[in-house]
């Protein structure tokens, strides 16, 4: 194994003139893609576990959302077509006699899960669902049978993942917005903002410019009087909700392509584009730490759904963003980390083929000094990456 | 309009040396298939009705059933690979600037259906709907819309319909058997009694024979002893049915293709054998008297899911029936009629192109004393066909 | 073997006052999947045969065709969502160790059928396939595999078929017309004849009446004044075909719904209606003769796309239709027979459990005469029902 | 707008300890899925241009490749389930009472585009398409019936591109292998050579490691002998490609994970794991450089099946990577650019939000110098945004 830990001498993206960050919301359609497949990702986990004591192979990573047709008004409206999901991959279907109910956890987790996150939408009205997972193949079922629990797997492809911390003001700040607009708390006191609220910020100089897209729920407004007045709330709720998260200056908009009709506006019957104008799919969203950074070092693997076990390019993201998000934490002479782990198909999972390590201390003639620590604390990181997948499937990690 | 009504000479069905009579009970592929279709052109016509103030173009009379996999088991069994039903048609998806939700119905109605008929069956996790319907032609909706209300529509193809009365009593007792054993209050008592029956009954002679097929719920069977125990009391309650429909002599065998292992009866997990066997369709089972008679006429329309306004193909098998019905019961001389109304396209549904009517009276000679009073009772019925819709609609007649 | 031989005393449907009789000609969306379902049936016996040296299990009975939408116009047009075909059922797919592509034979036999039999209809745009088969269960491919290859199958169900001879006045021509309609030499002297051509027949008293509704293929009409040239042409081909199979009158109208405007006339891109209003499901349309004929005893069975060794659905109503014409053509005094062959569950195709044959002879006092022959006759037609499969899959019976 | 250029004085990708860069080649699902969005985008950009003189509005850039499933075999192999394709998006279906044929376009490129590219594959056999593309809504259809021929489209989103050239060492390795072994030469000497060729590389210091994981397709390999013959031969061609793009030392593997046994090396029948393993995306795969470069700035865009006019997403993906190219390609001086260009939702798309532009000289002090140059160019290259969409729909740049 080849761990290389270097000083990282480049300016942090933070510091760089500009900056773009984004987040994709619970209610959009990309979200909602990534939010399924995990979900099924960890029922079928947990039916594995109860039934043989471990997690079998299964790689549900796939999935689009065609959206539907609809006719938003003030006051209700009406869905025309229903969105219909495609839940696509691979999972074991039988071991040691017994079947495993596929579909039926893919059906029920999937309206389970619409129902309870996105509260304006009738998943049985409005939501069609097609399965489309084959069964594993014998040779991985066996793989993954004959494994010993006290092992680490070993890894399924050739892939790597990225992970860096802290978070920047732009990133707290975008992260921040969507999290409260999105609070249980908030969607019980203003039942008309929708789930799918994307939010795109950029930083150019010292301040923030933050464009949110929130889908209205049409039920909850009266009319364009309404809409207006409800959307200045929102923008207020975004406005604290950043500025708890970051002390740069802030200018917010919320539904920029507003125009001044009731045809003009973003009205939804049920709180998020899937019902007409959007499509979506698994892994195009946010990336795990729940932003999408193209300043910062970005892997495409889509990690929701796939088997946390031996799914590097899952389990790697996850634990490259864990280890910087260590280092910086428990050093207080750390200020900034980025780790890329990559992996070697076959070698054990806590083994990778090479841990490429960048550290920016507060001093930078303390790097030295730090080093053994920081060497220590990875390879402590490493052992434990043969057990993260319980704390995956315990859902102690979010993958969008 | 021709009308001719005929003495009827030949030797009636129920007293050659052979016939066969079939119904494919609630549960069958096929019968859900039919009862759906009919279920969605209620809910749409329902909605026309409220919205417009009446019937619009509508003609969801095409579905498949794709049947899925299952594991039965004694005492539980699991479904493998969900039910996919495929519900396909035209229907008027705007008027007036008001969208129909078609799909939405569709969806709704269709898993609130399986939910209150199919009780073993679990209608969110074994169950895939895809909705298959498309806007009817503007030509279609304007007509519809330009109708008035107190006018008969025109028939929408040149068609027919046939129905006979009374049943016999190999077709009473068949139709006894599976509506006993469909009854809520046999499931109430008997939960291992699936919803799939198919009653195939023969008669030779003066004698009856009559096969049930009938899925058990393996939940709620211990064992193959309780298995062939609980099948002896699905005999003794179709037996006895049959015995208050015919005082003829019945011989009577359920699930005749037992073998004597667990593997050879006929156990499912939901009571339907759609769970893995089977497929269904729309239009493929009982006409819409509830039976099979290939010994009678027989229209091979499908009624279920047709508009019951201006399809002469439904409506016309339904006022068939009642004529003949009509006519049975209220002339005492009259013992068994038979109808055929046939349509010109085009012209008013209360306006056949001809009626055949053939008639068996007690006595031969009073035939044409009656044929008056038969012709003036015949009128009365065509007067008013054309509301006969309203009734359909209310669900006062079945059609499969 | 209950073999019962009786003289038919009552009245022919021939001779009645009103007779109906329709066909779905070769384009028509029932027909359409009842063809593709039988040609895929064939493809996989031939498969099976040449593999395994014996048919094995399916039965591939069920499919439905989801019209598209399209804007026909003279001179040509334009299909705008395409014509959405399911082909369901279950077929052996794998034995003794080799697999079966059942799928790409579904998708190849189905798309080849299109190309041959409905030249205006581009399958590779105008044509989705969904194949929706799944494996017959191992119990099934081992019971066909167990069976010797000199041994009648065993039923596989308790049903029937019925059939009768000869055709009468009213069939043959309705017959007739759609056969003439829709020959190859009749499609390539006139190649805007589409081929979805409905005849539905009518008799009153010596009357026949026959409406032809025939879809005109756009390309080929140049103008309204064309298409009414060219329908009046059909006509003429109709009424001409309709004479060679009657000496009795006719009166014919083509398309009677036409209006006076290019909006109301019959016209389509692709030659039938599936391209834009209409549906169609396997097993709705013809019967094995060809014809619908609700005065006529009738099965509901759809033989297409079933397995033809042990299906007695399928068997019984290919075989009951050659004992009504064997008697009729073989023996002088025979003028009509019917025939209703029904099967026990379980037991070999060869044995029926009853044969109900109604015979009506040119002289009734020579019916006692004919009975020992008869019965020798219709013995000897049991003896090859067990190989009967064979003419069945080389394509010599038509089933719809 | 902002334009800010600046002295690149990080250390380079290319300069670092390590960098990971990856390609899925023409045959991999992720590639199918862009390459057939992009091909149906360019379809319909035909259309459009030529029935109305404009781009109209269309977004085809979702779509899911379900795996079929195979039994790959020495000398042949059977495909045993289809490929099922499903594309989604929204396009203009009609304008000015012109039909748009879209899912015949669909259909029609898909086929095609299949048959050209993916040899080894039987189109007709082996691939169902499902078309998921809904009608775009009026208001976006006339927004693009409103834009003026030489006028900038405004752009439709706040979104951004990122570009940087040259690419390095290892970036040109990976492009060049899996280029080589897809050549249409090296198919028609080695038709044993897959489609789906996957090039992992990584550089650690000064020294290349590649790993190709390449389809063979069974008919065209005799036995396991032959195969490792033949995979030996790929791996020579692999690192002839490797070494004409770079002078660095390679170290290449080709199908890492194969075993010993027939079963366990990478034998398939169609020369793509789409055939059994492996489900595919649109925007999954690589970006728009034909890469995967975690190391350098990325975009999670998917460019694939984006209208080019008004889509910034795609647009700017494009153009960022024009400019950075066009730097260092015209200025002798520049051996580095990173170009990220944002868009604001309702500006003209020639006038971005802000560019931030990297630059790194050969020599520091020279930066100064061309920056006058450098930004002369830019706006340039801004002024031409407008009409790119040209060169975009004529092929003249890859996506993926």
């Amino acid at each position: 194994m080849d761990l290389r830990i270097s000083p990282f001498a480049s300016p942090s993206p933070a510091a760089a003139p500009f900056e773009i960050v984004e987040r994709k919301g619970l209610g959009h359609p990309d979200t909602i893609c990534d939010e399924l497949a995990e979900e099924l990702g960890r029922a079928l986990s947990a039916f594995y576990l109860e039934r043989f004591g471990r997690i079998l192979h299964h790689n549900v990573d796939k999935g689009l959302l065609w959206g539907g047709a609809a006719r938003p008004a003030f006051g209700g409206g009406e869905i025309t077509a229903p969105i219909e999901l495609f839940i696509a991959g691979r999972a074991t279907a039988e071991a040691q006699g017994v079947t495993v109910p596929v579909d039926a956890l893919a059906l029920e987790t999937t309206r389970r899960w619409l129902r309870e996150h996105l509260p304006a939408l009738d998943a049985e009205r409005h939501v069609t669902v097609h399965t489309l997972i084959r069964p594993s193949s014998p040779d991985l079922v066996d793989l993954f049978m004959r494994r010993r629990e006290d092992e680490a797997a070993l890894a399924n492809d050739t892939s790597y993942g990225v992970g860096y911390a802290p978070l920047d003001d732009l990133e707290r700040a975008v992260l921040a917005i969507e999290r409260r607009l999105n609070a249980p708390e908030t969607k019980r006191a203003h039942p008309e903002i929708g789930t799918d609220v994307k939010v795109m910020g950029t930083r150019q100089g010292g301040a923030l410019g933050v464009t949110v897209a929130c889908a209205l729920v049409g039920r909850h407004v009266a009319d364009l009087a309404d809409y207006f007045a409800k959307k200045a709330r929102i923008a207020e709720l975004a406005l604290a909700a950043a500025r708890e998260a970051s002390a740069l200056p802030v200018e917010l908009q919320v539904n920029a392509a507003d125009g001044a009709t009731a045809e003009s506006v973003y009205l939804t019957v049920t709180g998020t584009s899937a019902e007409a104008g959007d499509d979506g799919q698994v892994g195009r969203g946010n990336r795990v730490n729940g932003l999408i950074t193209p300043y910062r070092p970005m892997s495409l693997e889509a990690a929701a759904g796939k088997n946390p076990v031996s799914h590097v390019g899952k389990l790697y993201n996850i634990a490259a963003g864990r280890i910087a998000q260590a280092l910086v934490a428990e050093f207080a002479g750390v200020i900034e980390a980025y780790c890329v782990l990559a992996s070697r198909i076959g070698q054990p999972v806590d083994a990778p083929a090479f841990i490429d390590l960048k550290v920016r201390t507060a001093e930078p003639r303390e790097f030295e000094a730090l080093r053994p620590r920081i060497e220590e604390r990875v390879r402590e990181e490493l052992r434990s990456i043969g057990s993260l997948w319980r704390r995956v499937i315990a859902g102690e990690f979010r993958v969008c």
